[in-house]
């Protein structure tokens, strides 16, 4: 299968952690190396790599020090202290973001391997290596999973980014010789439609069109898009979901203009419905400035609701991960 | 009453036509000093004003003209001639814009004044004037209609820009000690809503927030506006209007989420419905380049419809221009 970059950003070497430098693309395809945790908390806090690569340099960062502790020879109990020491820089790294749960995972295989007498380096790279090798084929399952709901002659809207998902069942689609044309919001303030999404489905040779946020109810009033696909930061165990800003007005539009609405969800059994979902107010200097220069002038402020809470009745289908294991 | 300088952006003075250039704002506020006909078409090609702005330029042009061929004497027959070329000039500035319905009326003055044995000059000066003057007043008076609607507590939506009155309506608002705040969607690709709209409220004092185009249902759902105010380019006989795209969307979600939608709408005898406006599908690179330098790499296309036209039975009033002579 042809993988986009940012299908899996974050990729272990030898001498480190490479991560993908989202902020750069498409004017460069540059990579950080990380080295340890601090470097893992750098990366996050500096917003170098959004969501799912957050989550990849969350588990790398222990696989590193694991790295690290074997080359100090350290005792077990050293590393079961340095294990939760790094669980903890990294649950500090962004407040609002729950690495809690992946940290505590990783935490407890380190507890776990103490109780079962096991050593602890070896068990708790065995299941971290594990799991995010489970993720992947989860993730490339769905990819799957998409190309199969694209039909031949689909128009697709999709909002902000899902980290190489679509562009790759895009690409599925077109060795298929399914025709498909994918129209991309710019998702302000970042545009991580046009600086990602357009610039992954061009590079796996998608038929790809930029659209700007406004001009969504004239392409669906047009018949213009058929289809529409976004993803999701959280999912709800009722099917209320979190995404970027944007996506709630997505579809609403979808639903007046009879548009099947179809989310990429994420496990959704820690969270009741949309009301649990606290929405983060970023800074209003995200909007009022566009690469550090302010682009108004005078008194004036601003609302960036960081997300959309979106519920579930607008939803024509939800495309879960790794439904299959759940089944 | 407190002015905006986009309500009325040309103004004539002794040496000339000043025009406010729009594209400078909030930058730099600066007059382009316009000297005849050729300057106007200049301007307007160059779109340093926009809507209101072209139009007032156009009828100044005559304005302009009218004191050359004073100051060379021309024969009345010359002068006719003059003045259907400056009404041809001012035709071709902008293809689709339809300033041939305004130039007609000044250039039917002309031939009236051969007709009525008067003076070219004076004849269509005046005229030209009056009507200059009856649209000031039809405006101010709309201004005082748009403070009427708007009630203590409200907490408005607008898109783009209205050419300073939402911005003058405010203002008498605080005066009347009703406590309003307006959100202004920030309006891609241009920007007007965060260029213009957010710094003319600004500048009259309004509490005014900014918004990414994409935050509408965001806004809605958690009850942040309960009106939206937008202008309209075009307006049809049905109802139907058009206007800056993005605006149909926007309808679409005050529907859904019950929020009343009011309309400035154009005298619209002259096109029967939306289906009768042909929607400007502007060139791709206005989305694919800010400021000149390109926002993506690779290849990918850029759809952007230059307005909405948007179904009346969305529209909860229209609030037209001028009412008070039409009745």
């Amino acid at each position: 299968m042809k993988e986009s970059p940012l299908f899996w950003p974050a990729v272990l070497k030898n001498d480190g952690l490479n991560v993908l430098d989202e902020t750069l693309i498409p004017e460069k395809i540059r990579y950080i190396r990380v080295k340890n945790v601090d470097g893992a908390v750098k990366v996050i806090r500096e917003m170098k790599t959004r969501a799912f690569g957050q989550f990849l340099v969350v588990l790398n960062a222990f696989l590193l020090e694991i790295r690290l502790m074997d080359q100090k020879q350290l005792s077990e109990a050293k590393k079961l202290a340095r294990i939760q020491e790094v669980a903890q820089k990294l649950n500090k790294s962004r407040p609002t973001f729950p690495f809690s749960e992946v940290t505590g995972i990783v935490a407890r295989w380190a507890v776990m391997a103490i109780d079962s007498k096991l050593k602890i380096s070896p068990f708790v790279k065995r299941n971290t290596e594990g799991y995010l090798e489970s993720i992947r084929g989860k993730r490339l399952d769905r990819v799957n999973r998409i190309a199969a709901i694209i039909q031949d002659q689909d128009r697709i809207l999709t909002h902000c980014n899902v980290s190489g998902e679509l562009a790759m069942a895009a690409a599925i689609c077109k060795t298929d010789k399914k025709n498909v044309s994918i129209f991309a919001t710019e998702t302000r303030p970042y545009f991580q439609g046009a600086k990602l999404t357009a610039w992954e489905l061009g590079l796996l040779g998608a038929d790809v069109t930029l659209v700007a946020d406004n001009a969504v109810a004239a392409l669906m009033a047009d018949g213009k898009v058929n289809k529409v696909i976004v993803g999701s930061d959280r999912s709800c165990a009722n099917g209320d979901f979190a995404n970027k800003i944007g996506t709630y007005q997505i579809a609403v539009l979808a639903r007046q203009f009879g548009i099947p609405f179809h989310v990429l969800t994420q496990p959704s059994d820690k969270i009741r419905s949309l009301r649990d979902i606290p929405v983060e107010i970023r800074h209003k200097d995200e909007l009022l400035k566009f690469e550090g220069r302010k682009t108004i002038r005078g008194k004036c402020g601003a609302f960036y609701p960081g997300f959309d809470v979106i519920p579930h009745d607008l939803i024509t289908s939800a495309i879960a991960i790794g439904v299959k294991e759940n089944e």
